[in-house]
């Protein structure tokens, strides 16, 4: 990245594939993965289910099909779920938890911290009923890390303690896990660390770790074998899908790696304090930081040549693979310079 | 009543059609709704429609599918929606509003007091945009008397400000006016006041007005045009349906008799009170009293002959036609000689 | 009738209750049904679960949400579903057994004679199959009588074949007996003869029984509780329907006399056939003549005061409790005159 | 292919990306097709659209997806849509046009020939209504060439005429372009050709062209905007997709070399003809050949290493790119050898 060109914090979906995915997906070993399986495919998901600690797993195209296909096999008509307040699912996937998968959303206050809702909020909102007439409480949706708490962390503990309460009241789980690779190396646990108890979960193998195209869902066996089913229904299928399947595994040995988003989250951050910004310290790759008017700050950071977004009535920067130690260097110089 | 019978203050849901109603149900003029239009019906329609100030409306068979219809008119793929923390359409109609109707739901605190929200709060919570990957916020429904809230009334300036403040955001205005008569009754102000800056609204004529069967939504003649169509679709289009019709207008005529309700409502009120009860001054003709255990005091109330349900973690009473002042007298009665 | 009024031949539809029915209305014990079930629904309920010979039964304000809940719980996504070309199901109630119910409709072919599939066929177009990326044929809908075909009988032992065949290939089996009382008063037998086999059978109280409003869904005790609950999603449970159900009760007394409109479609397809219309000779209330331009014929019947509609590119008779033996007569006069 | 390697028959389907589109992949320059359009994806879209002769295209992970997202946009509840018997989206895509984009399908016989309706039947079946409790016809789903009528093809003036007619009645036209290329390429006419009339059409990058992952769906700029909608709202969208959408480009630019696969499909079907087998003579890619007992038929093939498939009752022989003439001599010598 030259001096002059623009620093762009404004997701981690921005990511490039790097010469090793290129690679891999130029020699990847592909087949018809309706008649036959494509065998890259197969060994992805194969991969993907191991470090998760499922039984089974499906390539998706996109982590939004994957919340989706678990959620319409999770909830029925007539069905109540829970999630945490601002969560992917409630304000990122343009309803179709509700009117394609049928579920009725009963958002959580984040009682325990940014993005985190505590288990006895859980125990108060499910309101188990049998009554024939009233919406049944069926499924609790977690997200790890909490895109919209700026990269919030649920940890382990937590996570554990809010699975317990769902499996008490007879609730599944779902895990939103699009960057819980972020949560993994953040912590230094495994991410099976982090899926005790779920029924479902979903993990992205864009944004930080940087393949093209593609997430994938993972449980049980018979969980799978049904979202193969919903997979063809929203037209997710695909034949030769091993060249992109490449590219995700060679993105999953960097999963260590992505602590650098971090320090470098970390590093923007003190950056921007010094300079009297006021900015929570990040968990993961994200910072939110609090300005007097979020347009007119977005303006001038793009006039010096450093993109990010508006969220949560604040102005968010996401690290990422794509952005170095020294890029987030010239990105503080130049909003110094420019007294921002 | 005699004194040994039981004091039901369940519901206004169990009122039943008196000898007025039952007798302009025998003598109901009919037809073929769907050939000819009944003639019993289509007066019930323009009356309900001159009552709410509003071009036209259509009988359905019952609350829930007025609400429905109007949603799934209002509502697409993609659209988000604000109604009232607790409101009826998000807790008490299994979801349709979601699965069937297509909306998101987005619950508006109760920032006015019980069952109120703010107009502030409808334009914070709307966050129009035109991105092609966002949910697009279309609709408020609004709730009144909010039944959630114990039949908490929003008075026609505030219903007014929410009704502006839509309107200013391009969102459409529903009302579940399914209680807009008690709100009427106890405002002294003609139901038309309180519709004012709607695109639609659903009144029911059994609950405090004591018809068997059946709810009005009315709007502009080409909302209810295209109602009519959805009625189909849901199954709710009936033949001969003056039957019904005919008692819901003998039941228009005893709209300003719901005072009395509420006069008894505020009497059990007082006599609770008077006893040491926790019990907030009720609005129209329900009461919630806070109990330090609910189950156990419903159990007692049960035994002495006086019937209530829970709500909201508390102990609601429901005045009704059913309910005369003496009843009203007995149960404090029966009460005072429990000792509960 | 007087001479000079029309004499609606429309449809069954325009039936209007009888004295006994509008008495017993007035009459009617009622209560909450969702609280406490209404006692005369319930009665209503049992009697027609005991014609039909099912275990239990479920009112609904039409055989369009009938057919509805029993498809919504027989179907689900990625499901396909048989039934007889022209079909009810297909053609009259605005698709929801695809968008709502979730199936692929797959139109069976009238191989055995009007409104009829066989066996063979069924067998044929199932093409069952567990691919997991391919339609799942789960259901059969019949129709007795069928009213795209006018008024067609099934016969007892080939709707015994069709249900036989269904039951081997895993199929359930869902009767539309809109008119099933038509069948029974042809044949003879008893309705319970007509549902062998199935697992859900719906019925209408009006058309040719002529009460208001109504229609009942039959089946297992499990299945009813299921419909329950999808009848309150959509909007048609009811509080004191009672009132409508005694009708209905009184409307079964009357079974029997179908065979009058039978009686009267055979003299007015005989008088029309004396008049060189090419009519087929109608199984029960319906008939169905073969014109060469149905619009103005409709016009001229209309001009003379005998009104029909348009069915199949045929012009359609139907018979019924408001058309006497000398109304037929009267019809035919008219025609006569006209010269039509 | 070594003389011991099975003959993939089965499919087009199975067709592998080869050393140009893997080398394109490879070096793709790519984007976030969410925040700025993916370059290399946005070029594939518009030489797409450019071949098709429409003003604007977008990139799907599948056919299936193409179809489902353009039955979203041009059908709505309470709407039929008229399709060829055996068309790809009445059978083949789990009923989604049904329960996810509203519409009740209405199968249309080959009057024409296989695979190919005629306008009059067109005419006959749309009846067309502006009743507001009947079914609206508002979409004509052609197939070209269509899959379950073994390759046929739709000649241009018959494509035509269906369009027009369908124009005449107000209906919609999409157009299942799958193996538009086939029927091109053996017509000898330019795609757009065969698009005459269309108001969207779909077209597969994968099956004959050999590109891994991915369909486009073509038609005016406002009808793409509202389908990036709802690839959203699918999970279809996904970020980085110029990776695939390169490979896509290097597929386009092999479509007059489909005659190849034509002329091996003539080749086969000469050679099972000599045989003694009774074989339709290929219109394009493949070929059906009717035979005693299919399963078994299958099973003798399999066992000397020649894959087909049953279709339609019949077997299907499908040719591609990885088949070359010298393996169907060799597949038609082992045939013989083994006196099939």
């Amino acid at each position: 990245m030259t001096n002059s060109a623009p620093i762009d914090l404004r997701s981690d979906t921005v990511t490039r594939p790097d010469d090793r995915m290129r690679a891999a997906m130029a020699a990847a070993e592909v087949g018809d993965d309706v008649l036959d399986r494509d065998p890259t495919m197969r060994a992805l998901e194969e991969r993907v289910a191991d470090l998760l600690g499922t039984a089974s797993a499906l390539w998706v195209p996109s982590g939004t099909m994957g919340n989706l296909i678990a959620l319409m096999l999770h909830l029925q008509r007539g069905d109540r779920f829970l999630a945490p307040h601002g969560a992917h699912v409630l304000n990122h996937e343009l309803g179709s938890a509700a009117w394609l998968a049928g579920g009725m959303p009963d958002p959580l206050d984040w009682d325990a911290g940014p993005g985190r809702p505590t288990a006895e909020a859980v125990r108060a909102q499910a309101r188990i009923t049998t009554a024939y007439d009233a919406l049944h409480t069926t499924l609790l949706c977690l997200e790890n890390t909490h895109n919209g708490a700026g990269g919030a962390i649920v940890p382990p503990h937590e996570h554990a303690q809010l699975a317990a309460a769902a499996k008490e009241l007879g609730l599944k789980v779902h895990l939103d896990g699009a960057r819980l690779w972020n949560a993994s190396a953040a912590l230094g646990v495994p991410p099976k660390a982090l899926t005790v108890g779920v029924d479902s979960v979903q993990v992205c193998l864009s944004k930080g770790l940087g393949a093209p195209v593609g997430s994938v869902l993972a449980g049980e066996a018979e969980f799978i074998t049904a979202g193969r089913r919903v997979r063809k229904m929203l037209g997710g299928g695909v034949r030769q899908g091993g060249v992109v399947a490449a590219a995700g595994l060679a993105a999953l040995d960097r999963i260590d790696s992505l602590g650098e988003d971090h320090d470098n989250a970390r590093l923007l951050a003190d950056g921007l304090a010094e300079r009297g910004w006021q900015v929570a310290t990040p968990q993961t790759n994200m910072l939110l930081a609090a300005v007097p008017d979020v347009q007119l700050t977005l303006q001038r950071l793009t006039s010096v040549g450093v993109l990010a977004v508006p969220m949560s009535g604040q102005v968010r920067f996401v690290l990422h693979r794509d952005v170095s130690e020294a890029d987030v260097e010239e990105a503080l110089r130049r909003i110094g310079q420019a007294g921002i």
